[in-house]
């Protein structure tokens, strides 16, 4: 199997959760701009995840841009996190349909954790196959924020039911960590092109 | 990243933008003729999304084409586009639900509005990458189209609030303003490669 | 625009569309084997669109094969042809859920003949460009199966309101003589190839 | 028609199956872990039909690398598997929400036992026009798991009216039978490579 062929297919089922996710935003039975109101932390919730979701998109391409071939265990791996990240719709719809809640907020968490590990998991096959010597492998460098990301879910999650909104302000600072694109990776690949 | 690729993530989210709206077409519950009237209006809504996502993807390629690499800063300006076009469906089925009711008229052209602004921000962001003398930003030219068009979705928004139908003129106008294809660059591109 | 990029861009949205008409075949209530029998119906209908799309997405794929460039005119009325697919699901669902009720029926019919108007309309614009004397024109020759299928939706159209079953018999019948993919091409293509 | 064509538009088929499954784990209305309980089976049967489809996609890939041109007969086949595999959603859903009932894990049996057969159609037509001595016709080898798999299906729809659990253990087995990727396909190929 190409790397290439992974990827578009990898590409495909994030561009459909990306877009099924807006199907959560339910067309409001009234027609004045309070009918809207309700939908405000729904539309905040899905917001954050398109970020989050564009951020996995993103970090996935420059991995496998650095990826020779695929193996079974990284077509597997690849499908773990996959099988995560479709589940950002449900544990997205759950959390802004109720505002926030307590225990949707803290399941919210539950799913960036799995997804956060999956991509680890994705991440540590392909090394391991491309070497600890690889371009790769030295573009990670330490990969802290792979490291820091999970450590900071599994802390929202127990804080979310002491208050919500610390685990809410985890998350949206845990995006804004990754906003910016995986700068590593880049300067890795432009060291290893010049 | 290459922009074949950032294209092909693009293509397949405005696809699916553009299919997934027609879900907003529910199938009535009356067998005869008249149980299509109430979807008229959600008809000829989608019919105009439908065009104006047409004309997002089809300028969408003009102007990627013409991208030589992809940054952080316009993969992001993408994603941006990308969000405020999955908003079509939302904005299209409350305004055709509502047959063209004052507030979901105002609100469809908010969303015209901010994909506009978006795809503005996009075009700029990969300009100013490319140079004001590169071949993409001469065959831009003046852009009236790109500036006249949100100076008109922000009148047809407080015009809809005095007579919305001059609202639903102004989007349907503006529609057909740019169904023409975006012949600047398809100009700009004979030209250079002329 | 080069053909392959509207070819995949059609492609997405007809793989999108002949995959979410299945969302039609809701989940029954009942866990026993009869709750499965209203749907019956709607499985028949989800069949012979699967089957229609199929033959659209085949003779679409053949026709752009032989389509060197890509003009505004061609790019607008691939559109139309997309548009017209996209309410299959719409029109099919209805159909089924009303078991072949009589104006269902119709409507279906019409969606089946102004997609075949709209792939007319889109090969007449490629064979305009491409020459009368292009490798598309002598492979698409008589082109009688192009000609007689929106006849026969038409016939169709008012029969049945006379007898439905004349009508359904009719659809499933153009579809088994398009189901032969379209050898015209198909010989086209080796006769020019060799 | 180019395999690399017939095995993007299946990607994007098997894509948005696997996506629009996740649809049926609905958001529940309450906000307390509990709200959750109901979804658990829906959670596991939609697990196990997404390892279905990545063994079929992963399978699919390795059986059209092998493919060296596309007939209408392939074409056919092809569209025959993505008929039953679209299927799943309908069967993981109805089979998921009704808590493992008996008539629908059997139903969901019988759409495993038709993509299989689906499938082993599409297998045979490829390697009746590859050739018994082809590469691919000495990769598949004696296809045990293709032939055996069927069997199982067939056998588990029968148990499942005595013991479900049964069945869907059968279900279980024959999804970890496949889910180590086709070797006997990969090492044709490096055997040819090399």
């Amino acid at each position: 199997m190409t790397t290439a062929r992974l990827e578009a297919f990898s590409d495909a089922v994030i561009a459909i959760i990306i877009t099924i996710m807006v199907l959560e935003l339910r067309i409001p039975h009234g027609v004045h701009l309070r009918a809207l109101r309700p939908l405000v932390p729904v539309f905040l919730t899905y917001l954050l995840s398109f970020v989050y979701l564009g951020i996995y998109w993103n970090n996935h391409h420059h991995l496998l841009q650095r990826t020779d071939s695929v193996s079974g265990g990284i077509l597997w791996a690849n499908l773990g996190l996959l099988f995560w990240l479709s589940l950002f719709p449900f544990a997205t719809g759950w959390w802004g349909e109720n505002h926030f809640a307590t225990t949707p907020t803290a399941v919210y968490g539950v799913v960036l954790l799995c997804a956060a590990i999956a991509y680890y998991v994705l991440q540590s096959v392909i090394v391991a196959r491309q070497g600890r010597d690889s371009a790769l492998a030295r573009a990670l460098g330490s990969d802290w924020k792979g490291k820091l990301s999970p450590i900071l879910y599994a802390v929202a999650i127990g804080l979310a039911f002491v208050n919500r909104w610390v685990a809410v302000a985890i998350y949206v600072g845990v995006a804004l960590i990754w906003l910016v694109p995986d700068r590593r990776l880049e300067r890795g690949f432009s060291a290893t092109r010049s």
